[in-house]
């Protein structure tokens, strides 16, 4: 493999893992919102947080480790913030 | 560069990025292992515990990208993990 093919790869399989753990917390803000009717689960925020805390630091060390560029980084951050503040706007609208 | 040298250099780069993390940790432990005797800052537990999930989500993402190897990414928190007890037991014991 060239160093170029191999560098292409390493970065796709870091952007790969970066949105599967992405898409865990778009789960969890799913389950979330469909749960907003019935009933909320306190600990429900503090868990979001902590996993989009978590996966900024890998995004950022992603940055760092020139795996990935500032914008795919952001890109990923910045979708699932739009949808957490969806999700805190209905709960606060409850 | 060749592909091997390529990724001997990613891979050195991410030890060098996690070992910097932890030694961001580490100084936050000194700090506080210092004031002991002084006075105790109630968030710092929380602080520490914060870096230290922060770092151990990097640390996991860098083994996933096959980025750095298990032990390496182990060898990092262990230590971390020894020191960081060491306070907790001097902060019980106070």
């Amino acid at each position: 493999m060239s160093s170029s093919d191999l560098l292409l790869s390493l970065s796709q399989k870091a952007i790969h893992l970066l949105q599967e753990d992405a898409d865990k917390i778009e789960k969890l803000i799913e389950v979330q919102m469909k749960n907003l009717t019935t009933r909320q689960c306190p600990l429900y925020e503090e868990v979001l947080d902590t996993q989009m805390y978590g996966l900024s630091r890998e995004i950022d060390f992603a940055i760092r480790a020139e795996l990935i560029s500032e914008a795919a980084g952001k890109m990923i951050l910045i979708k699932l913030e739009r949808n957490l503040a969806e999700l805190y706007e209905a709960l606060s609208s409850k």
